[in-house]
């Protein structure tokens, strides 16, 4: 069955029905079966606050280029239901075979959003959260939301996710008003991660005001092009600003077969000026040392292979971006892969189970 | 023999010494044998006009993030003697058994300069690049420079360039301005490229003024990550803003293995919203069409394989980027890629044949 993806996109007033989710890839044949075990982990939920605010802020003048999605929304959008945790959300994860989802506060997460109104958005999230994987005993993990605006918060919030919410590590969504994890302002929250032993999932969302009329046409501000330019970028300044000389043992994933940096990887280290970023390693060992990736939204077979022979298997998650994509149709590419056995277990669930301690 | 090119990069006070290119990669050994016939395709020059023009501008308070390498430069450094169209290159290219150079003006090219300058500098530097293809006979083919920032001027200097200078196709250095070339008032250009059956090479600068705080710092405006960012960018804009419909036999150069747009194909359809972009075909048909990539600056196999498998061979120009990398480290690298003999000849010299009209 093919399914036309062009008409199932960000921001399009075509948004996602209940219908075609649950019909996609799997119409009029049985489950997939559970055979293999799989972990998605990319997958986005909403909260009431959440959605509040950010319709909220559609109302507004501000140009910001991630508010061209949520000015195609409404409280009753279609998308808003699939983003709730309850719902479908279960139901389709059963009908695809998928055993457990990683589940993270939809972009851009509380990142656009004064100081307090933040730290109280991202806490009652994590509470949900937790309160959700616990409801659904072994179907869920999760990776809390903080407050880069006010990174004291952040780290607060961060500590109180792990030890005692149990959540499983962090989400960032990219830029924050334009700045990146690399400014040392921001450092505090990079040291908490560390100390925690958890990693941080850098998700996309659009790039910042300033680039507004570079990416502001033709959807290119969203996964057409623009969020793996946005998070490529960000990743690009965590290791060119030495935060990996600094945190040696952060852990940071990145979606979407990498954002793109992984083929870029020969020529950042022919090309990168020790004058311009005193780093201590060439750029890819940070990548193949820090970095995991995960295949969110990207079906073809030839990038996997690529990273697999780039990276190696154990730095690359099976994900879905549930409800942006469809389930079925991760599932159908990622057991269709040709790739080894081994590999495929490693990417649909060890790596997830080892990177997040699930156990 | 290993070559630390961390030290030889853009911008880099410790820039390319003459006895740097010419060593590297072939000291104390013979000559790379002649036996296979190579034709680079992405190889710079610059004109005392240039320069000139350049050197000025680095003398403004422009913050221009291009500027930094010009402000790193004086009219004595070596980098500006390697980009003269005389001294050592034809000996170097010997040395590293390269046939012929496809020549063009170094980035920015004339895109900084006001109207009448540019003019000036591109008719200049066009008449000297079809004297010096005269005076080597069989050794150079050229691309002819233009001035977007006056369209009507690019477009006469573009048929003068093809029907009375003989030259091979057109360069652009990226955007102008921050404008790139998707935008109407573009084009008449496009439309001239195309009547002319000549291809147009987008290559790299770096990101417009705006993306300053996103691109400015570790060096990220240069090659290590922002060049892609901004020519990759311009491939999408091109491809999504319909120009391609509009002008189906245009051909699009873009080098550096394609600027990471081969890598991210499969999402940039899965993703392309055609409420957004309402082009008629899937973004990969265009790139599969109407690109050619070239391998400049990168001597990593994988990515070559990758956009073997991808693209087709036949879409793949050698290129070395001289003199801002080494020839002799190219050569080496795609001699002994592990392709076919077929592949390669069609890399190194017959693509490059067909699609600049070298006879």
């Amino acid at each position: 069955m093919e399914v036309d993806r062009r008409h199932f996109v960000v921001g399009s007033s075509l948004a996602l029905s209940g219908l075609a989710q649950a019909g996609a890839g799997n119409a009029a044949r049985p489950a997939t079966p559970t055979t293999r075990r799989r972990i998605a982990t990319e997958e986005a939920f909403t909260t009431p606050a959440q959605t509040k605010a950010m319709l909220a802020l559609a109302d507004s003048s501000w140009p910001s280029l991630d508010l061209g999605l949520w000015r195609s929304r409404t409280i009753d959008s279609p998308m808003i239901s699939h983003l709730s945790l309850e719902g479908d959300r279960l139901r389709l994860m059963d009908q695809s075979g998928i055993a457990m989802q990683v589940l993270s506060l939809t972009s851009p997460g509380v990142q656009m959003f004064d100081a307090d109104l933040g730290v109280a958005i991202a806490e009652d999230a994590n509470d949900r959260l937790a309160e959700h994987i616990r409801k659904y005993k072994g179907r869920y993990a999760g990776l809390a939301t903080f407050t880069p605006q006010a990174p004291k918060q952040a780290v607060k919030e961060m500590e109180r996710a792990i030890s005692r919410l149990g959540l499983n590590g962090f989400i960032c969504n990219s830029h924050t008003n334009g700045e990146y994890l690399d400014d040392a302002k921001y450092w505090p929250i990079l040291e908490a991660a560390e100390a925690l032993d958890r990693p941080i999932y850098i998700h996309p969302r659009s790039p910042s005001d300033a680039m507004t009329s570079a990416y502001g046409k033709y959807g290119l501000e969203f996964a057409v092009w623009g969020f793996q330019a946005e998070v490529g970028l960000h990743a690009m300044r965590l290791i060119l600003g030495g935060v990996f000389d600094r945190f040696p043992r952060l852990k940071i994933i990145i979606g979407h077969m990498g954002e793109n940096v992984p083929f870029h990887l020969g020529r950042s280290d022919t090309r990168h000026n020790r004058e311009h970023a005193p780093i201590k390693r060439k750029p890819s060992e940070y990548f193949l040392d820090n970095f995991y990736i995960t295949t969110s939204g990207v079906t073809d077979h030839l990038p996997l292979k690529y990273c697999i022979e780039k990276l190696g298997a154990d730095k690359i998650l099976w994900a879905v971006d549930y409800p942006y994509e469809f389930n079925q149709i991760a599932v159908d590419a990622m057991d269709a892969a040709p790739i080894s056995e081994a590999d495929r277990e490693a990417i649909y669930f060890r790596n997830a189970e080892r990177v997040f301690r699930i156990t």
